[in-house]
């Protein structure tokens, strides 16, 4: 049976996995580009951490990541068309994904033995590092340095973590609240299209 | 005296190098800028590999990549006109480096006790990784994702070194028949122009 | 009391973070964003660099990276009119840092025992990658590979301390020399416009 945080897990990378393949397939990808493009956007975050932890990377150990985004690919094949009308789904998923890894990141990276500025970068790159690769490799400008806040969101989530880390609060409604901050920050700055200002840019020579 | 596989080795290095600097000096890139993509071509995909397998980096060990490289763009420089006409002799080198490059992949994550599904991720990567970075560095959407197998190419290998594998054919012949098996899916999809099915995307808000 | 090169040190990283942020805000990023942005430009060689060497990741050992990008944003935030004005102090503060950075990645490389082709390779990253990967996210093709001699001065730098390795020379006058070479190099290279050949380019098919 797998546990609750297995299925979050699982849900997270699909999302994820999705909206890569989403993006890839309006540039014209084919199959396995589109599938390349969904697994990055999944497990690249998670990728780059675990190297600069210098730890066994995660998806290396368990093949459900590939096997999740293969799943993802022929959902969005066969069922393309649906997908459309579950925008509000995926953006729900998306945002329980951007907790999850927020999470999973802070908490590896404690357990690790990290000061905490180190565990809130890492947190916030497993959330958000894999959106960035993916624009990279579609050839835009990352979104999420642009759009409503999204990383940010992350950074709130680990901010929390150590508050309450430092309150002495259980390690499981610890890991609940932050979780709850990054899904809330992120769907409230939706909701209210609230952004982060912009910096007044001249071109450079 | 250079054994059989260094000579593949120089020819599939040198093979890359030559698609990175060409690419390179059609964005008129300057002889560095050259050098550079033509060496990260060359070296990205085992670079990655290795950081992810955990091993030391292998053109850390012996500075022939780095030479090779500079032959390459040496080669480019003074005989740039007649390259031209080397079209086919260079999709030849190319095929040659991409089946010895996943050959090379899948062999070394064996030998470090990973299972085959990490194997075939690491050789498809060792193959085609550099080709992607390229073209990130170019500011181009990889070609690999859009254009006739080329990755795919890599896992049939992988898939084939898996089956020899599990019917314990002898290591020569296992790496033999797996090469042979990028080399003629990327022939055959060139020459009959095989592409992947393309996702019929819908652009995105 | 912080030492001399941690002054230096403080000092490239700034630059390198403001120019990562301008070029971010001529490109409409958030905060965010531009935060990230330059960050990676400061840190990004380095963290490479410690990658492929495979020791501890410099950034994560002290927060005074992440603090000294903060000011940086801060700075542009609140002075960005003025800095216009500064265009040839932060050329020169780039410059320091570039000529740091290479010293840096050169003297650890050879600590650890590496040999001196890979210690240049590891100096001109240290110096040149932030750059490189900045350019990538802010979707431009990479600045170093088409303008005024920018890397090419890390190489120079490298095998300064090379020579200066091999004929004895201390220790300190050694990475003084080698700094110097790599600053002296970028600013001739600037004031004369001294810009390495382009390769004639053909665009492929």
């Amino acid at each position: 049976m797998p546990t609750f945080v297995q299925i979050l897990d699982f849900i997270g990378t699909f999302a994820f996995a999705i909206s890569g393949i989403r993006l890839a397939s309006a540039k014209r990808f084919d199959w396995f580009g589109a599938y390349v493009v969904g697994l990055v956007t999944a497990i690249g975050g998670g990728t780059i951490r675990d190297l600069l932890l210098g730890v066994p990377v995660g998806w290396m150990q368990d093949p459900i990541y590939l096997i999740c985004t293969g799943v993802a690919l022929l959902s969005v094949i066969l069922f393309s068309k649906y997908l459309v009308h579950l925008h509000n789904t995926f953006f729900i998923f998306d945002s329980i994904g951007l907790a999850l890894f927020t999470v999973v990141g802070v908490g590896k990276s404690i357990s690790l033995g990290y000061p905490f500025w180190v565990a809130i970068v890492m947190g916030t790159m497993t959330g958000a590092a894999g959106g960035v690769i993916r624009d990279v490799l579609i050839n835009e400008i990352p979104l999420i340095f642009r759009k409503e806040i999204y990383a940010m969101a992350c950074v709130v989530g680990g901010v929390i973590y150590w508050i309450c880390y430092l309150a002495e609060i259980d390690f499981v409604v610890t890991q609940l609240i932050s979780g709850a901050g990054v899904f809330l920050t992120r769907i409230l700055a939706v909701k209210y299209h609230i952004c982060l200002p912009t910096l007044k840019g001249e071109a450079q020579d």
